[in-house]
């Protein structure tokens, strides 16, 4: 069973986890998303990569949810005495990544390839792509104008009313090399619990990915990062209503359908599933919030039992 | 009275904290070493530029003699991780001032503008200047070929025989804005007791500032870094060996003259008075080993009453 799945930050982490104990990491590939990439201190941040990596290696703080497990914040601390910006805390140990990377980058390797050998260096067993080594940057539209990602939920903390979402670079950029390969080869495709507009949205973006993702012969599954009507972490909710998507399971069938088969749901939600057949996805219904590696484990099985 | 120093980094950083203590140091113009300037992690490090910053502002690893005080190196150990080079020890408090400056000369900063910067966010009381904004980089021919200073000193240990030293791209530098015109209008030049051939002799390197120092009114005074035969610190004997100078307030005097006035070495050298006379300085005998903040005043004293 070859899966590929699409992810965003936090809570796909936590699926990945899991899926990562009960298959053969080899066969698990993960498309991430870079829509929130931003450059900080001039040097090259891809938030979704770094979470992704670090948890499937054991290094992720787990309190925090991002960065670099018993970091130290000493550059914070000195950039903010040299006047620099320090809204976005980059720690010591995350740092190195950052600039292993950046340095790549500007040495003309590319994005999947400088992944690629921090993931090896850091131990992880699974394949990790992101989306597109051409720059797309999610941008959120406020009553004060166009603003990043990190912009808007860092800096702003996510208070800000959003009016419109776009995903600057999209339409010039190329999927990464190995991407739609690996949606036309899967088995199944797993779409993880990450915010439609933030986090599959700008993966979905890329030319070629929802073609793909119509025509591939696997199955298709995604699960709900939406329970009893809120987003389980994050601001998926607000964008969901910025985008005229109800913050509810039928939101999330809404914008991954006609290509999404099954949508994992919550017990708690599971009046929702006539909507989401409707809707041309099939529901299964389950215990979505991973609270622990086993929850974490157990919906693991859960995916991979709906797909076999 | 208006002083201006030609500058390394921890001989110079001492003198200069002296001399700090003893006259107004708006005063003071320091005009330091760029040419052990290097690319570390793709970042642009001035390693004499930050050592003084730091020691003139309370910030010096007083033990280590370079980088910042109670430094940690987690982005050191995660780089090595990584993969990345870690032969060149970069603190956490210290990587922040590399990141500032990196960002600010890719944004087209000069390294003058981004110096000045950095100390007045750091609270660095006297003028301290690069000695040019354009690249010249210290480079030291082994029986392996040419090595940047850094790959020799810090890599290398200082443990390779030197065969030759150049000055690369010394030939199209300009000095930086003000530092001609703070050569000419002091009252006094003080030459660091730094090492002549990698310190101070990229300063000399640079197109006018020889023909400053032999034009300007001031007088010129040096400290010798060389006491009973020795450096007093890092590879300063064998690199003067290597330029044929003898390693001796003599090798000194040599290096300086014609233009320099006055040349202070240690009492224990005494008997060089003579030949450094015949060389065309004026010899003045004092205490020249700074171990404490005392004798660092005690030697700027020194220097101050003998130019005055």
């Amino acid at each position: 069973m070859r899966v590929t799945a699409l992810a965003g930050g936090t809570g796909a982490a936590k699926l990945l986890r899991g899926l990562a104990a009960c298959m053969h990491p080899r066969d698990l590939t993960v498309v991430a998303n870079t829509g929130d990439d931003a450059e900080i201190w001039g040097l090259h941040v891809s938030p979704d990569l770094d979470t992704l990596t670090y948890a499937l290696t054991g290094r992720l703080d787990l309190a925090r949810g991002w960065g670099a497990a018993d970091d130290t914040f000493h550059a914070l601390a000195a950039m903010g005495t040299l006047g620099g910006e320090t809204w976005f805390r980059l720690g010591d140990r995350d740092l190195a990544t950052h600039i292993f990377r950046t340095r790549a980058l500007r040495a003309g390797v590319t994005l999947t390839g400088v992944t690629g050998t921090i993931g090896r260096a850091l131990g992880l067993r699974i394949r990790l792509l992101p989306m597109s080594d051409d720059p797309v940057r999610t941008r959120l539209q406020t009553a004060d104008g166009w603003a990043s990602f990190q912009d808007y939920f860092v800096r702003g903390r996510a208070r800000t009313q959003v009016l419109g979402i776009e995903y600057a670079g999209a339409e010039k950029a190329t999927a990464g090399p190995a991407v739609l390969d690996a949606i036309h080869t899967a088995n199944a495709i797993v779409v993880c619990p990450s915010n439609p507009v933030t986090s599959i949205g700008p993966i979905l973006s890329v030319p070629g990915v929802r073609e793909a993702l119509a025509q591939t012969n696997a199955i298709v599954l995604a699960v709900s990062p939406i329970v009893s009507g809120a987003a389980v972490s994050g601001p998926a909710g607000d964008l969901m209503r910025a985008c005229g998507l109800p913050v509810a399971p039928t939101g999330v069938a809404r914008a991954y359908t006609p290509w999404v088969d099954l949508l994992v749901i919550d017990r708690g939600d599971a009046g929702y599933s006539h909507p989401i057949l409707e809707l041309g996805a099939e529901p299964v219904v389950g215990d979505i919030l991973m609270t622990d590696r086993e929850s974490e484990i157990a919906l693991a099985r859960l995916v991979l039992a709906s797909v076999a």
